[in-house]
């Protein structure tokens, strides 16, 4: 059978776009197809803008058919998380209270992408106000996990991931604060990048926790990042937290090498009660890369054992103080563990506040020290599968652990520090797929990408669909 | 009466030592003795380091005899606050906590001022752990106003307004945090700079609220600043919030001209309860600049009203997450002013430092926005003259005001913002000096001690020293 367009990556189809040999509009048609057959059992959509995507087509079509190609991107169509501005569409960060809110200015990474030719076809489902990591969303329902429909996507992206997973979309746009770009992607079995700190502007996006928050892909394979990173990253004066960085080409950076590589590996903390299953897939890939010629090296960071505080008492504390006037005034309005969150991040005090912000600091300090040594950090995404939608665990072994502490607590550092990493898929235990997340220092997407995309390469059983929810009709 | 060495400035020393018609060992023994006779009075310094400062004099005397001249500060008597750190000398924060604490390394702008050949005299009275504004030091004594000594020097770097304003040291360095540079520059006659935030590294500098801490020069006059500044100025690694800045040529903007300089005048906040022979006393100045050749533009900061708010959640909150461990273990070695600032930054909540946080945001905006219309701004350095020693209030037109939420009223918003300002003399009120804040935009610093020069050579007057004190034997 011949693969279908809404299968296809963007590295697939952009070729064929140039070449004219497909059109915008049918690659448009496919995924709203895709859309409208599959989405009423998985709630990955808000918002399907299908009038519109098919006019932006009708636009991309034409610009390239006059001989205007824009770039690889021209005339893919994609979706975005609904936290992330699209002007004079309604985005309603996954709440009932901003459910009606139409912003006046597209997100910087919106205006890049439209500037690069991207077509948008809809609004994602996420956790609200992006505040955990289930997408059990109490007022648009839950965002169901492909592979097992009564398990969770992962959040907060939930909808980033499941569309992504189901050829609902080519490529999509995610936001992660603790893990929401990484988890969803991990447990739906897709590609997801957390990019560094500063390196894609936030500007537009309605913030969680802002000196955590990062935007990113979430993509059909390594190499589709890279395309979708090389359109997003660049300094805007509009994100105060924003930076220059000289050298954003990433796809010439996928040599599907990975001969002399260093990986580190953190037992203590990265590979500390974990399920075994994760454990076994992440630890064969692990393998695999060092038979393509890769070392591994035990390393150490101390202060990892203090992240999990650091992390609830920042993103706690940040969440509260921007809601903190609808808390008082709209209570009601939040979601059951929406509001016991922000409650909950009223109580640290100012100077827990800082003194997390200090533990941050030395694990930043001892992270930067471990790259001397090591090139990547390979670990599990997550320390379990996608547990049950409605439950409050998760199981690691057989035994139920806290689903939102145990949820963050491989990715969270990252997002502490700012340093960036993929989540790329690495096998599968009973039909659900497993991540494994590679943790690279300051600005090495290029490098983290080409580990993901060299173990595409050694493993495309990795890349595996779920086939069941996709032959349902 | 010819000058004596100790009355001179940097810039009349330096030609001086440079063409071997003096000594630093001349100088340095010229400020010695003035330590002797005035300090049993004054209390300006911790400790003299005589001994060490005679060796440093003497080696720099062997250097300038060798050829080997490094510039206008070789052979310059410096004291310093007594809480950045000089390697292998006790550095006691003017704390009982820290009153034998001997830092291993020096502070980066101690290495700089050593790179350019100052001796170093000795170690300046502050108000405990910096936290505060009066330099009624309950461990080391209350440093004195040498113009009235029954009055508080102000602070918290009491002992460099102190000894710069009565000869007793050629320059000096302090520390800002709400004003500590400005507020005894002003109250003790000479010229404080409290720099950008960034520009002077602080490293080795014990910290009172790492995000609003400056550390810079109180000087005889604005030129002398210039000299210091260009010796401390400049990235260092050290120091994370440190940036690099091409121009730190300070000297060369001293034209001593204010023709054309648009001179912006915010009444409602800088001029708005302030006492009427202080405010007399800065306008006066103002028009006297205008006769110079500048113009006036009455300027608006609206979200200024909000800046004590935020100045005090955020240096409270900072100082107690520095201090937390020592309150709870060591609560009695504070004294009671600090003690009491300490407990009170326990109580703000991480949601409240986090909106002081926007409200700083804004009001830089507005102030950068400001500086669009206006080359600088002027307002009083302090809205009162200065207080008794042991009063917890001040007075403005006969009422008595609250002591610490008053003094820092028109500093704090430059440690709020980061911006430059520097306090220099204008007059005095009943014998008691005056001080004028000249403020502006990021990295201005030229430009405002140009202003300050300017103003320096309209007024000779205005430089009168404490000669009650001085005569004193």
């Amino acid at each position: 059978m011949t693969e279908q367009l809404h299968e296809k990556t963007i590295s697939e189809l952009a070729p064929l776009i140039k070449e004219k040999q497909i059109s915008p509009k049918e690659v448009t048609v496919a995924v709203l197809d895709q859309i409208e057959k599959l989405d009423s059992t998985l709630n990955a959509f808000i918002d399907v803008t299908a009038k519109k995507a098919l006019q932006q087509a009708e636009k991309a079509e034409n610009e390239i058919m006059a001989g205007n190609y824009r770039g690889p991107l021209h005339g893919v169509p994609m979706a975005i998380k609904d936290n992330i501005y699209l002007a004079d569409e309604v985005t309603t960060m996954g709440s009932k209270i901003h459910q009606d809110f139409i912003p006046k200015e597209n997100a910087t990474v919106i205006e890049k992408l439209k500037e690069n030719g991207v077509i948008f076809t809809g609004k994602l489902n996420l956790h609200e106000y992006a505040w955990g990591a289930t997408n059990n969303n109490p007022h648009f329902g839950a965002c169901r996990n492909p592979w097992d429909t009564d398990r969770i996507s992962g959040g907060s992206s939930g909808g980033s991931g499941v569309s992504t997973a189901t050829d609902m979309t080519i490529a999509t746009l995610g936001t992660d604060t603790g893990g929401s770009i990484r988890i969803p992607a991990s447990f739906c079995g897709v590609t997801g990048l957390k990019p560094t700190h500063g390196l894609v502007s936030k500007y537009g996006a309605f913030p969680l926790a802002w000196s955590l928050d990062h935007i990113g892909p979430l993509t059909k394979n390594a190499q589709d990042a890279a395309y979708v990173l090389e359109a997003i990253a660049g300094y805007d004066s509009k994100d105060p937290t924003s930076v220059t960085v000289s050298d954003t080409d990433y796809l010439n950076k996928l040599t599907g090498s990975v001969k002399g590589l260093k990986i580190g590996i953190n037992e203590k903390y990265f590979f500390n009660h974990v399920d075994a299953g994760v454990e076994e897939a992440v630890r064969n890939a692990i393998t695999s890369l060092e038979k393509a010629g890769a070392t591994i090296e035990i390393v150490e960071v101390p202060s990892l054992s203090l992240s999990e505080y650091a992390e609830m008492i920042t993103i706690t504390t940040e969440a509260s103080a921007i809601h903190h006037q609808n808390l008082i005034a709209r209570e009601n309005d939040f979601g059951d563990d929406v509001r016991f969150l922000l409650k909950l991040g009223e109580i640290p005090s100012g100077v827990d506040y800082l003194q997390a912000q200090q533990i941050r600091s030395q694990i930043n300090k001892e992270f930067k020290q471990l790259f001397n040594d090591v090139d990547v950090l390979l670990s599990p995404t997550l320390p379990f599968l996608p547990p049950k939608i409605g439950s409050d665990t998760g199981q690691i072994n057989g035994v139920e652990v806290g689903l939102l502490d145990h949820i963050i607590r491989f990715t969270g550092p990252l997002n502490l520090t700012g340093l960036p990493a993929v989540s790329v898929p690495c096998g599968f235990v009973n039909n659900l797929p497993v991540g494994m997340q590679i943790i690279g220092p300051a600005f090495s997407e290029g490098r983290i990408l080409n580990v993901a995309h060299t173990l595409e390469q050694l493993h495309p059983e990795f890349k595996q669909k779920p086939t069941a929810i996709l032959s349902m009709h």
